[in-house]
């Protein structure tokens, strides 16, 4: 099945129609044409529907929004509906701010998601309705490990099924589920955390994933989930773990994207199903 | 003649007003100071006229056009042609939204444009002033080959001639006309469109070019798209054509615009009078 | 006193709010991360207030301002000072338009700055209040050398005195003033201006390093200054020293800043007091 998945993304070169952060929309863009996929990033209310429309799917993404993007999320998301074209929600630094909490229930409520996508902290918050976060990057306190994964499982669930939506949990241990399935995925680098934007690439990846493969959104996430780790595993070793930094890090996780292939993905990934 | 122009942006470090995308702004930033021009990225409608006057040329790019930037482009725009200083429209995605579609026509109705720059399938909507796009890449059927040729040629001379500008047809084969003579360019790599912004970057490089050179626009951008599609080819042969993957292609896209010099431009560019 | 404001950084992991430039906001989330430090970009007047609280230091760049952010900015400039949060100023092109000038007075004015800093001829115009500059980048005829640099270190200690802030002028030798105490840096590489954003992160930095050491604005200030210059020197002779171009230079400058330590710092940097 992820192998179809995969070549149907290089094979369908689904549209992306992003509303997403001016902090990371370039390595967004630049990982979505990467996986195969094709990135369109539109933001004004007058032509959200419009580009919507001839996309596949939808990446929403909270990273810097403002009174007139909000908006317009809502209008796109509205229409992707109406179109049934999957929206991913990237809820990013939920907790830091009324404004970002706010705007993702009403997200939540308006809009029927397919995939919400968030670090640990964001997550809780998401469950827990405050804002409890101290910034846009996860808490110690909060990182996914094998003793409290059990705990994050059962959130991931709970906030599934409460909104029909898979939800991907990301960290050390990314956590992808329905509600009813669960994947486990083990592949990623703690340093991928070192470079601003790789949860905001993971979402349009996910768009891009989706999109191509509409009738299988669970799977998809996770094989989206595990394509990024693996290519932050490998662009770890041939950068820092070679002496080079974080900037380095960053132009090879892109290298490793864009060479990706069946090949690579089945010899690396690390998925469990639970 | 090439030979001139190339040392006048050099000599002459013209500044770039760019009113343009933000998914791409940086690169565009990059590759003009690359080129030895300086840009200048200002979009507020309080201070365009100001920006504007102080700089050699303005690029307006619509990538992430919004209610607010539009008015801005149009005053922008305005000014310039009071001044007299070259201006570059890059109608990015044209044919994906009523918006875009409609916002260039007034660009092309209200400003006295210099140069239009664009891909086969935003020129096509252009002249056909109807959306047909599937999103902000050219499509398939519309890429330009020796085949179809003839055709591109006829479109780009009538765009020129209606708006009184040159136009600049990027693809396989890049077209540069003003309706009278045309220059074809044989430079370029396709997998340039595997990064975002390489047609952003051109626009923004056209700007520099003719902004040095306001007495040549026609040769200027064809030596612009020369320049961009050999150091495209350079940093291909790099980084792909070495196994790295697309993330090396951008660096070095950049890398080999900062060491273009006389020698090897005139080695490498294939351009053909027509 | 160097050694501890540096280690601060690393073992505080302060929290910086950026309301800054689209053009280089990236390259300054990723500099802040490469430091230690961790960075949020928010810019919603609705929020502002919100992530500002949970923030060590707070960063207003006007390089792309326009009337929406300059009020966010005056509203979380005005809640750092409520919570005694050191605030970072860069007046990026202030003497390109009246709206920068405009602005710049304003915050002089209503925020109480820790912070500003700039190049030479943004640091003119400041003193000055008329607009003369040429564009964001440094006027030639404004380079600071040994010749006029107790020119400078004059104006940049009046600066300080009017506006109670450390004064950072920055250039092939650097100036940091509190007004009393003034420190001359002779780190960084002219080649550092051929890419855009350099002063941008700059002071994303200098906001990580406050936010870490409140208590010592003046030498955080200057080891920022000197790490930024450090890695550009560094970044600079792998990249542009060894063939390659400013992409590369662009790529190693973070990678240097991710990798410095205590002793590279100490080896490398440059500062004399006066």
């Amino acid at each position: 099945m992820f192998q179809r998945i995969f070549k149907n993304v290089q094979e369908r070169t689904p549209i992306v129609h992003c509303i997403t952060s001016y902090v990371t929309v370039n390595d967004v863009a630049n990982i979505i044409l990467a996986s195969g996929a094709s990135p369109i990033m539109a933001d004004d209310i007058e032509e959200v529907s419009d580009i919507t429309s001839i996309c596949n799917s939808l990446v929403l993404n909270i990273g810097t929004l403002n009174s007139r993007t909000i908006e317009s999320m809502v209008k796109a998301g509205k229409k992707s509906n109406e179109l049934i074209h999957p929206v991913v929600l990237d809820p990013v630094g939920v907790g830091a701010s009324r404004l970002r909490m706010d705007t993702t229930l009403r997200l939540l409520r308006e809009i029927k998601l397919s995939v919400i996508r968030g670090n640990a902290s964001e997550i809780k918050a998401i469950l827990n309705k405050t804002e409890t976060s101290s910034g846009v990057d996860v808490s110690l306190e909060d990182s996914i490990n094998e003793d409290n994964i059990d705990e994050y499982m059962e959130m991931g669930k709970e906030i599934s099924k409460t909104n029909n939506a898979v939800v991907a949990i990301t960290g050390p241990i990314d956590i992808v589920t329905n509600g009813k399935k669960t994947y486990l995925i083990r592949n990623g680098h703690k340093n991928m955390g070192r470079i601003t934007g790789t949860g905001c690439m993971l979402s349009g990846l996910i768009g891009g994933f989706i999109g191509a493969n509409p009738e299988s959104i669970l799977e998809s996430t996770a094989l989206a989930v595990a394509a990024m780790g693996l290519c932050g595993e490998l662009a770890n070793e041939k950068s820092i773990g070679k002496g080079l930094g974080t900037g380095s890090l960053r132009t090879y996780l892109i290298d490793y994207m864009s060479n990706l292939n069946e090949e690579k993905l089945n010899g690396g990934m690390k998925i469990e199903i639970k």
